[in-house]
């Protein structure tokens, strides 16, 4: 159902005359009002006269631009004739990366796509560093200026890149987690960070993108996907509209790992959620070796069970700098099956032979030597990160497990398993099934969805329901937080080892005594 | 039925905790949407970091200051404690004078009043060359700045009569004609004074104190009375809400004289109005003697039907400087019934004797010799001023008959002739009749109602029924361009006489052959 948050509506109005001395902006008004079959939209003072001109220059006929807003519809130009696109900018307002797309709103189809890193990584990698930068002095003010000059960049480059100007870019949704969203706000997130965790707001209202800074068309509607508290963001909203979580009928689940592990379980009478700490090592923050998925990344691993020999793929087949998510469960997976690590995610001094060294900061394996290695320097996997990838995909398992048990449901009656982001677009699910990352489940389960946080952005921006949809979305989701969930704990430590301490969950992985 | 367009609303909300984690924001929200008993209201996005701030900092409990919008409400301020008072500024913005109330949106209650002279005045007399002025250069600009610049005026005087500060105004409502309106909203008037006489706007939208230009709160909203046409302004939609004219069960009238002379007809079921230019003899506008009300004015005579003496009194008892509209009235009926002027409305020379003297520019009656006026200078009344005064009153006898005829009631079925402003204040209705002005009556059906417009501005400040009437009544009330109406011209004849052709209209006034 296409109800964009932006319309072109035709007009054709008879002329004023001494029999129909209707003024102009009431006469337009009027029209768009049969036309839209919907109470008379408004007029913005800040665009009246502008409008009216125009409109009459146009000797009445023409194309009003309406944006929807809360409560009904405003007209914010006029124009002589129809142009070809309706373009509004979608926007995955990430801690790290900024991700973006250009839609037109006519078609749906996507006119440009873009990305950009977060303007505030200089202040701070992580968000509880930029919260803590916020509190201080212009913190705040200068956090907001970054961000909003990244979103402005990111403008000008879809503008570009469509061949439009960045004033006919008409509308912005974004998505983002909550601190996010009120850095972009300019919204104080001193009380996020802080029990009981509290944002300024879950549910801001839609403004307009020049009060706030924003390099599109000043009245151009902002809609930002409403949160559900400190720790789950409109991102999450975001993705389960995109995956249709909300509409299915059979239960179905939603991945994504960013810096934390976020999972939503649900189908269209009831969804529920939880997030919890288990991306580092996934993402490449922990690994000493890990990296986030860009050109030398090692972005899959094969280990060859019975000789331990080690082939590798490197993203833009540059010389190896390092592993990335995929890569490290790949090669752990590996590792584990041709036994150079052991059931508790231990190297085997025995099996491991001469690429097993000791460093000032304990084992490390030597995946790639030195001589192969770009800038002649080897890639290695610690001990360290050996124990980092186990809690991690402990971790997931457990979040998995715990989501699944609150509501008495199976694994094995799941409809599908939807992995958002570059952590499902990159990982062999095999690879992560042989950690016990994730349950042993038919391949075909698992789902790559892409940017889904962004998919969402596009959605809200195309269809009215999916507005209304993410607003139900969020007021009715369920909520668990396992940082207090004793369940998750007891879980945790079983998912310890490769794949479980309970064999029976993984019949597909071989076990080695 | 008291629904302020601004309220206070008491809110007592629950501090967050790990149990309730609902944003600050939404929290308030929820409170003030369950008070209201309607939906969420909104908070714009340039109050929400001080809103929420105040409502944190205030412990969750305090008073929410909550707007009136289009579709619905919106919160924009916080307060730990309830003021006294909510003060919100009802404007009557005349061509010549503004004249502002500040109201109580608590009580009712009248906090302070003022008036000013419209500073647009060094640009234009009148709306036809501040018209001509607005379309050159930055005219229209200048016009703008100049009536904001009085209306701020007018917005300190009556914060400081009322010990507040000029941002507790937090709402203001304005009444004007069309080209004041539009001066006022910066809007072309070009298109409103050339055939057909279109307005950019009669329906403006609410809009925001600040966006404008007015130094009050800058959300508090600014409501503008509608308007019908390029000649029928929302001063006299006003000036019905006023009166109730749309809702007396009996037919009543009201008539207004400014400039024009407006005039409505109708009842709760029907409303008809026309304006026709009756209104210079009576303003002040064209008698070389004459002036609006103020200090020295001739407001009332007294002419010996004998002897033709002449006895006075002016405003503020100082000596006489000129003769205001109602001093005019009594003097020219006194004069009529001392025979000195003869039906035709023409000095009898035989009966005028020596105070009639022939000048440069015809024939002249000394009301006040030079002795006794101020700075020595005579009072007098031309021949000239009278046939002025002979055609205000044919136009304005020949616009209430053509009123009633066209709706065919006479005017012994009116419940109530409500009479408007300086002019009903002042004239003496028996005055009135014995020229044939207004129809021969019992002098009880005439009742003055001061400043309507300013009036029925109060009234949508403090009643959200009359916010909604007004629209109402601009949308379903008829119209009659009387310069194009045959009806008019033959009945403007036939009144040219005191008091008319027709003796037989006006039983209670003596004639004399």
């Amino acid at each position: 159902m296409f109800q964009p948050i932006v319309q072109y509506i035709s007009v054709k109005a008879e002329p004023p005359s001494l029999g129909d001395n209707t003024a102009d902006a009431d006469r337009l008004r009027r029209a768009v009002g049969l036309a839209l079959d919907a109470p008379q939209p408004v007029i913005p003072w800040s665009r009246l006269a502008r409008v009216a001109t125009d409109f009459r220059q146009a000797g009445f006929r023409g194309v009003a631009v309406v944006n929807e807003i809360p409560g009904g519809f405003e007209i914010v130009d006029f124009l002589a004739a129809r142009p070809k696109v309706l373009a509004a900018m979608a926007l995955d307002l990430g801690t790290t990366h900024l991700e973006a797309t250009l839609v037109d709103l006519l078609s749906g189809d996507c006119l440009a796509r873009a990305n950009q890193e977060n303007g505030q990584i200089c202040f701070g990698a992580d968000i509880l560093s930029r919260m803590h930068f916020a509190a201080k002095n212009d913190g705040l003010e200068q956090l907001n200026r970054a961000v909003l000059e990244s979103i402005n960049g990111l403008a000008k480059e879809l503008a570009v890149l469509a061949g439009l100007e960045r004033s006919e870019i008409r509308a912005i949704s974004v998505s983002g987690n909550p601190s996010m969203v009120h850095f972009f706000l300019k919204l104080d997130t001193f009380n996020i960070c802080r029990e009981p965790y509290i944002p300024v707001v879950n549910f801001p209202d839609q403004c307009r993108a020049g009060e706030l800074g924003l390099d599109i068309h000043p009245d151009g509607p902002v809609f930002l996907l409403p949160g559900v508290g400190s720790y789950f963001g409109g991102d999450l909203i975001s993705g389960i509209l995109a995956t249709g979580l909300d509409q299915a009928e059979q239960t179905s689940m939603l991945i994504d790992v960013g810096t934390n592990a976020e999972v939503v379980l649900g189908n269209r009478e009831w969804l529920i959620a939880c997030a919890g700490a288990a991306g580092p090592a996934l993402e490449g923050g922990v690994a000493r070796m890990g990296m986030r998925a860009g050109p030398g990344a090692i972005e899959h691993v094969q280990v060859d069970p019975q000789t331990g020999a080690i082939t590798y793929q490197t993203i833009g087949e540059a010389k190896p700098r390092g592993i990335c998510g995929s890569g490290i469960i790949d090669l752990v997976a590996g590792l584990y099956l041709a036994r150079i690590i052991d059931i508790r995610g231990k190297f085997r001094r025995s099996a491991a032979g001469s690429q097993l060294t000791e460093t000032p900061s304990g084992l490390a394996f030597t995946v790639v030597p030195a001589s192969q290695g770009a800038d002649r320097r080897p890639v290695v996997l610690g001990q360290v990160d050996l124990d980092a990838l186990i809690r991690s995909k402990a971790a997931m398992y457990s979040i998995l497990t715990t989501l699944v048990n609150q509501v008495g449901v199976s694994f094995e009656e799941l409809g599908c398993i939807n992995v958002a982001g570059a952590f499902g677009r990159h990982i062999d699910p095999a690879q992560a099934v042989t950690l016990g990352m994730l349950p042993d489940l038919p391949l075909a389960t698992y789902q790559p969805v892409g940017n889904s946080s962004l998919g969402g952005a596009e959605k809200v921006l195309l269809e009215r329901g999916a507005r209304q949809r993410c607003k139900h979305i969020a007021t009715t989701i369920t909520y668990i937080e396992l940082n207090v969930n004793q369940e998750f704990m007891m879980r945790f430590s079983g998912a310890k080892f490769i794949p479980h301490t309970e064999r029976q969950l993984f019949p597909s992985v071989p076990v080695f005594e």
